[in-house]
Order: C-alpha cells, then structure tokens, then sequence
C-alpha cells in the first residue's frame, strides 16, 4: 500500500532532495520517509527527474506497482551492474528451458510405461482368452488355455469335444 | 560486439546529445550511429549521465554486457510503463512454478508405474516360481507351476516324484 503518513515529516525522496515536501508530492505516497533507501536506489538509477516524468505519464492507481518495479530494477542493478535484472531473466529463462526438457522427458517415459502397460494388459489378456496359442514363456510350458486344442491341463477347463 | 566504427559520423548517443562526438567517447562504443533508438531508450528511462555513470564503473569488457542490459529493460519500460522487464520476471516467476508443479505430478505419476511394474513383475515371478500356491485367476483354472503339487498339467513339467 501506498504510505498516507506524509503530512508530518518529508517522505524520503523530498529528503533525499533536501527540497520541501510540498502537498500533493508525486513522490510522498510510495516513498515514505522510514524507506529512504528506496527512493536512493531509484534515483541512482534513475533519477528523480526520470522516475517523476513516469509517474507522471501512468494513472494513479497504477503508481505504487510502477515504483515497486523500479524500486526492483533499482536494486537489482545495485547489486548486479553489469546484468541488473536482466541477469534474473536469463537465468529464469534457462530455469523454464531445462524444466520443460525434463518435463518432455519424463512424459516420454510415463508415455512408455503407459505403452507397456497397455500392450501387457493386452498379452495378459489374449493369454486368459487363449488367443496367443502356442506362445511359450520359455519354462517348458504353455500357459493354459480355454480353446487351446493342445492343452490337456487337469487343472484347466476341458473342451468336451477334445477327448472323445 | 562493440561498434568501431565511429570515426566518420557521430555515435547515436553524441547525435541525439546534439554534441561533438570525441575520440574515446565513451558511449561511441556501443551506441553506434545505425542503431538511434537504442540510445534514445535508454536516455528516456535511465538519463545520459547515469547511463555514462554506470559505463564508468564497470570494466571495459563488461560495459557492452552492460549497455545491452539497460536497452533491454529501457525497452521493456517503454512498453510498459507500469512494470517494465519486471512484468516478465513475474510471468517467468509463474513459468517456473507451473512447470516444476507439473513435473512433481508426472514424476508421481511414473513413480507409480514403476511401483506397479515392479509389483506386477513381482507377482509375475511368484506365480512363474510357484510361489502363490492356490492362487485364481477366477476363470476356473490354476496357472501351471512347476513346484505346484496340485499341478498335473500334460502341458508343464512334472515334477519326478510327483507321481511315483
């Protein structure tokens, strides 16, 4: 929110200007004085002339969030003078690059696994309706099947025809 | 890369200054005359000196990193004058925590089917070992083992003392 405590002491940026704090300073609202370090920042990188022209140029209840991210890009640039928050925008850039490759990646392999699954549902399937006859597992057995005419499995269902 | 070319006509910044471009300009460097509107966005946002101000104080090597960096956020607060390159933060911000959100889910997704392909291949053995002695399918009939003393399955192999 937007200071409204600005009728007894200078906000921080008429301070910072050692210039009066006039009613109805463009400044006061978002720069109150327990913040100078804000409007300092700002006006290194800025300038007090160039931060009041844009407030100036945007509506008033679109003022606070313009000085917040000024006040941001501010910092940011004190911090990081080469990249300011540019550097910030890279690295998120790059951030949302690598997730999207591993979310590619891990989709691939949960479509793979939906495959598999799909295709041993599928085998399993077939195995119980006895539609892969004569399919081996290798153990030197086939699994047993309804309508299998090979299978002769006391435990399975005998076709009646089968025997006779 | 930094423009050289500065010998004939004034760079952008000593043109739109309406001043004599001097050797050893230190804007010359990186607001070549080709490129006017780079100059003028950053001269609108940041102000000629504070730009001429941050050149001074970083190295040589950096300074284009840096002039490139505050075109782009001079840039970005033209087009938005309320949240300049920090609207972009945001966004990318939202990006990343969407992104990772949804790499959580389909990570927890694959977990899962890897539980159940690993449960289902456990299960598998059992039965192929014998193991899940007396187990159904629910269609009337025993899935052959080769250790199953129930088993007497033509199609299996029988076990030698089975029927001795």
């Amino acid at each position: 929110m937007a200071s409204s405590s600005y009728s007894n002491s200078p906000c921080a940026a008429c301070k910072f200007l050692r210039r009066k704090c006039m009613p109805y300073c463009i400044f006061a609202p978002y720069f109150p004085p327990e913040y100078p370090q804000k409007f300092a920042n700002v006006h290194k990188i800025f300038g007090a002339s160039n931060v009041s022209k844009l407030l100036n140029e945007v509506q008033p209840h679109q003022r606070e969030d313009a000085v917040n991210s000024l006040a941001y890009e501010a910092e940011a640039r004190i911090k990081d003078p080469i990249n300011g928050c540019v550097g910030s925008i890279s690295m998120l850039q790059r951030q949302v690059i690598r997730l999207q490759k591993e979310l590619d990646a891990t989709n691939e392999d949960l479509m793979q696994y939906t495959c598999n699954e799909i295709m041993q549902s599928t085998q399993d399937g077939r195995r119980i309706m006895g539609i892969e006859e004569g399919s081996s597992l290798g153990h030197g057995f086939y699994y047993p099947s309804l309508w299998n005419s090979d299978s002769n499995c006391e435990l399975g269902y005998h076709r009646g025809s089968d025997n006779n």
